[in-house]
């Protein structure tokens, strides 16, 4: 009965013989894959998930927005466990609004860390620069066993902070825009090229979402991105590998029957309701990349001061038509198991359709060139689990999440 | 909306000016003091619950075991976080059955520390020695703010490693059998003691189930040992402190109409189904006072050889009578949030009259005088939550753990 298994944050996890590569498709609500297989352009997913491939759906951490779920995927625990549970949270000890992309915020070690530290090789890689540092978290670049750098910034890479050099030469791309579905296809590039030269056990490859804010499922572009990335999974699938698919979050038209966006402003709320000053609405979607969604998600959480009883604002919130959930701290934080020293007094989740933001002048809209897609709510909870191995013996019973990327693949993968 | 509370483990607690009290009550099944309450051995409490108290009810860990509960009390988190998931595990590193009763296995800090830290004075007190070391994990006992020691060894006390010396002629009894309600007494009588010279800001004083096991709610040696409790509770409310009661599980009658107690003996299944040594069956309810409960609970878990399906046992499991849930390790840690590399393959909770064994042989039950009486399962995990304030701002929408009692009267205690 007794093993060897590498224990991270509580879990155990198995060494691989096979290299083990999990794919984050930022925003692939799942829909993007299904579509795309029925019309063509993902004949190696199609191919593998109907002859041995697993094939189930998860849920990903709500907030579902960027920059929880790829902690929770790489830590494979809960914000509650790992502390970042937003991208941007209101710092109550030092009275600011701060991203949540230093390794500050992180309260967890990362799979890759215990991994390195069993003298396994380990790489990450994602395309917006704001993951890096999470991901990097304690990994020691100069022992020539990790590498983690994005696409964003792949022409400043070094071996003192990266693991890896001459990145733009390996690849043979140049650095994409942060506003491009090369930004993504630039990791795949990489990933390929690494895995042949370094063959890893342990890779982690984290897309970015400005396709899916853009175009929704089955549409030429999304089904084009999804072309391009099936290419690349069919190379790596050659080289032997376990591929598991996952998302950060899904994705949903957030606008009416002619494209306006449908979104409540909660400050506006608030300060009528309360006066001035006496509540500050924090949107956790809010990142350096805002052109993808004006800062609009469909989850929020809002400060109280002493003035306001919670309980009277979650009252008048319940009764908005959009509002699904509108619940304490205390009871937000423990029913989607967040740390409530990162969250407001009130947690507020909108409907499919629903938006929140905090002033109508706040939000810039002007960038938005087509209808507004986003995310952040239960609403794009659901994401693919996809692997190109069997799991069979995966536990039936077990609540499948996203951030179990690893530990099935790990465990389970046959 | 800035403000100066202590964040523990991702936690908010306010700073209190009235001390804060939480009492421990080892195994109150809530019916000890409702049916004490009904027959005037309470009269404090009915008082103070029918005039202005906090009256509720709330969920404690499962295993509903001493050890989980009161770590998750004093850090104010579920075992995943903390790590303390039985008294009792197998240590798959080492291949060792071990008590967890040791900081090494603690993952979380206590709310005492962080309250130390912020240059509060805080006291723990527990009748049995096993909780004490966990309890005052990472205290400073040289700076004359923190007091952590048990009833069981009261007469060993030192400045250096309890912060206090001379416990016995403070509190003017003697050191109490841990087979005694005088040990739980000594613990409350030491508190009054110390409120009266020291007046902490937290304090918590824990029992020990002696009296529950052996005595069903509402006989005269429940209601004596509740009416013992009662006469000190109403002494420190005398001091204007704030007194939070509940309970780290509840108790069972575990027995048929005869008194003969219903045990599954796992062990000799597993050996049946699939040989010997291919299942280590695991009993955290396992600690060095057997006498009580001769280490039989409606709680264990099984650590599988390679050769055996867990997915077979389970199946075979949940066809047993008094088994009311059998599942993977994966999915019993994720549901009952507990750490996987503290649980083995399978956990089990059997039903409000059985209790899970190993083989018939390994359990001593000659020293039960009384039928049997345990917990461990979830039909012990509804405790009694009640305070001699009011908590009227308590969120109505949060989920009720026995863990929240330092929380809801650091926060909401009017």
């Amino acid at each position: 009965m007794q093993n060897s298994k590498i224990s991270v944050n509580g879990r155990l996890y198995s060494r691989s013989e096979r290299p083990v590569v999990v794919v984050c498709i930022d925003g692939s609500q799942p829909e993007y894959m299904t579509q795309a297989m029925a019309k063509g352009s993902m004949p190696w997913l199609k191919r593998t998930l109907e002859n041995h491939g697993t094939d189930r759906i998860a849920d990903s951490v709500v907030p579902s927005f960027t920059n929880p779920n790829n902690i929770s995927i790489v830590t494979g625990v809960p914000p509650s466990m790992h502390g970042i549970c937003g991208n941007f949270f209101y710092n109550r000890d030092t009275d600011e609004e701060v991203m949540m992309d230093d390794t500050q915020f992180l309260r967890a070690g990362t799979i890759f860390k215990a991994f390195q530290d069993a003298q396994a090789k380990v790489v990450a890689i994602t395309a917006k620069d704001k993951l890096r540092k999470l991901l990097g978290y304690e990994l020691k670049f100069t022992e020539g066993s990790a590498i983690c750098f994005s696409a964003e910034k792949a022409d400043q890479t070094s071996l003192h902070e990266n693991g890896i050099e001459n990145v733009l030469e390996m690849v043979g791309m140049p650095v994409a825009s942060v506003y491009s579905a090369e930004l993504s296809e630039f990791v795949f590039a990489a990933g390929v090229k690494i895995m042949e030269r370094e063959r890893p056990e342990l890779m982690y490859l984290s897309t970015t979402d400005f396709i899916q804010h853009k175009y929704a499922p089955g549409t030429d572009e999304a089904n084009a991105f999804y072309q391009m990335m099936d290419a690349y999974w069919a190379q790596l699938d050659e080289m032997e590998t376990v591929i598991t698919l996952t998302a950060d979050h899904g994705m949903n038209a957030k606008h009416d029957d002619e494209g306006n966006p449908e979104i409540v402003f909660l400050q506006e709320l608030f300060d009528q309701w309360y006066g001035k000053e006496n509540a500050r609405v924090i949107l956790p979607i809010t990142d350096p990349y805002v052109v993808h969604h004006g800062a609009l998600g469909s989850f929020a959480t809002v400060y109280l001061s002493k003035k306001v009883d919670a309980n009277d604002a979650i009252h008048r919130l319940r009764s908005l038509d959009g509002i699904t959930m509108a619940l304490s701290g205390a009871a937000g934080c423990r029913y989607f198991e967040l740390s409530e020293d990162r969250l407001g007094d009130i947690i507020i989740v909108s409907g499919l359709k629903t938006t929140l933001g905090t002033m109508q002048e706040r939000h810039d809209l002007s960038a938005l060139k087509l209808p507004l897609r986003s995310h952040g709510g239960t609403t794009e909870q659901k994401v693919p689990f996809l692997s190109n191995r069997p799991m069979p013996k995966l536990p039936p019973d077990m609540h499948l999440r996203n951030f179990d990327a690893f530990y099935a693949s790990l465990n389970y993968a046959e």
